[in-house]
């Protein structure tokens, strides 16, 4: 316990300093995955006040009395509803109260405003705790990990099955994929399975539906696991029954721009820099038009994050953040390959959380 | 196909009658789930601008340009990025338009200002949507059905099949519920499954944990489907092995009050008297402090939507419109009940929808 409390009140901290500068006295935290990140409580409805001087409040409703004394012993909690407005209602100004405006709907807004104090000044905040959680912490890290190998260990048992197999649905293999995860002490798939198969994994954007997955399709499977707030996210593809010389042309090209990607991410180098390591082999085979999304997202709290590798990416990776590297080539009505890991950015190489083997593999 | 563009058509007619009063010239619909209710596009990126003599537009980005063709024939599409500001950025003033204030966030408010010419007015307009939603057209229903008689089904054949049982733990029972109901079709749970057994059962926010099932356990399961936008929702408590006096009296109470809301749950009936109508069966056998929440919600689109039958409820069952009944005991320390379905409201008794037994089962 004590070391959760020195983690929560190291974020708070981060955020106190970060909102100094803009002469606010208190932040109202409404967005829960951020009252989650500051405070440890993970019930479905709360707000957090954070004073500048690092005093605070939480509020949440009487479902939460117990789990909120357990989760958060170190915040006097406020049992009222709704939590924004019962926080709020207690400040006497004057007062400058940031909020967060990419979070706070422009109803909820007006009704803060209508409980607030004439001297108490909302003022609008954004991407200040974000710019906190892109960097990870240990046992940020350690999470991150663990939900990483949960997935990854979820599809290589789902592989020695035999679950992925000509002759089944897409939906099907979705299915037992993400009941393996669930086994596995996943809460929930942190989005919704991917598998795309023959011509549908020629579209990024598939999801898996009643295709029955036939020989020489490539079936690409992009999935996820979430667990105690942290998400996972990887993307494999293989080739049921028999190859042809498309798709081990094109397995290979993502193959060298997967690996360059991951090679590339090292502390210090643009992300944009990144985004090209890949980019650069997949243009270099003919095959540039084809890629038609970005290199990779930040994975923690949320499935994409900061930061992003991209075309038009500005920013330098740091130690501590995570990148998934996922290039991918999608040829309409022919196939497609993405191979996606999610890496932590260490000096030197970067760890691989992900894993599973990234060589051609025909089942 | 016509049918569908008659049913999307019908509901931008009923939006646009809305906004009259409020003189407004269009009405940007950028909440995803209604964009789709108006449109019928069921893709991740969506704006849609509707005119006040019912000519639309719909923005999309790249991603959809095949898919938005096919599933919004009747409505010219532009793909662009961000949807929301494209859409904006063509309109000459001078021009009252409505955004969705409950979903718009103070920070997307901003960038649709700084797109739009300065004599174009953003006026927020609330509910109105929601207010045409919760009356549900035949096509709504027979999805209603069909997606709460697939979980029905999920659940019945998990039973059969003995998967709810005396030491397996709470995580596996659900996990196997969720599996059989994505292989009946189902894209997702509606929300997390609860698994509440034992001491568990006593707290009604419960989710599913690694506790293992014990003989004397009461297990309140409550769980959803979703499917092709709609959800579904239903609760079943069981008895492990042996019953006592203590569960069969609150399974009795609370069955009796179950039955009760669903007789009340009639078109001209007072929400208020629909809670009543639970609440009084329960406070009279002398629990009413145990019966800690509101009889029930309104499910389509959403799993929680219009209306809510609770102690402060406003408002009159109509018909077409959705109810869950969901009344329950809440015993700290010893045990919980809560027995759910939802009804379509009907003329005469209510249809329910959700479809199992409610005897005192012992398993």
């Amino acid at each position: 316990m004590a070391l959760a409390d020195t983690r929560f009140l190291t974020r708070r901290r981060a955020l106190a300093a970060a909102l100094a500068g803009q002469r606010i006295d208190s932040m109202l935290v409404t967005h829960l995955t951020h009252v989650r990140y500051l405070s440890g409580f993970s019930g479905s409805n709360a707000a957090l006040l954070l004073n500048k001087d690092l005093s605070a409040e939480i509020c949440t409703d009487g479902r939460y009395t117990t789990q909120i004394a357990e989760e958060v012993p170190d915040i006097e909690a406020l049992i009222d509803r709704p939590s924004g407005e019962a926080l709020l209602r207690r400040i006497k100004g004057p007062r400058r109260i940031g909020f967060e405006a990419d979070f706070v709907s422009v109803s909820q807004l007006e009704k803060f405003r209508k409980v607030c104090d004439e001297d108490v000044e909302l003022v609008p905040v954004s991407g200040e705790i974000e710019a906190i959680r892109i960097k990870k912490d240990p046992i940020e890290l350690r999470k991150l990990r663990e939900v990483a190998e949960l997935a990854s260990q979820a599809f290589q048992d789902m592989l020695d099955a035999g679950e992925l197999a000509v002759g089944r649905s897409e939906i099907v293999v979705a299915a037992d994929l993400e009941y393996r995860m669930r086994k596995l002490g996943a809460e929930r798939p942190s989005f919704d399975t991917i598998v795309a198969s023959g011509p549908n994994s020629a579209k990024p954007h598939h999801g898996a539906s009643d295709r029955i997955i036939e020989a020489g399709d490539l079936v690409t499977i992009d999935f996820g696991a979430h667990l105690a707030g942290f998400n996972s996210d990887m993307t494999r593809t293989l080739v049921m029954d028999h190859t042809t010389d498309f798709t081990k042309e094109i397995y290979e090209v993502v193959l060298r721009a997967q690996l360059a990607g991951v090679e590339a991410a090292t502390p210090g180098t643009n992300l944009v820099d990144v985004d090209a390591a890949c980019r650069d082999i997949i243009e270099s085979a003919g095959y540039g038009k084809y890629f038609v999304h970005s290199t990779g997202h930040g994975v923690g709290l949320d499935v994409h994050e900061a930061p992003a590798a991209a075309q038009r990416s500005t920013g330098v990776l740091e130690e501590n953040m995570t990148l998934t590297i996922e290039p991918g080539i999608y040829v309409p009505g022919k196939g497609g390959v993405r191979i996606e890991d999610t890496l932590i950015i260490r000096s030197g190489a970067p760890e691989i959380i992900t894993k599973g083997s990234k060589d051609l593999t025909v089942l």
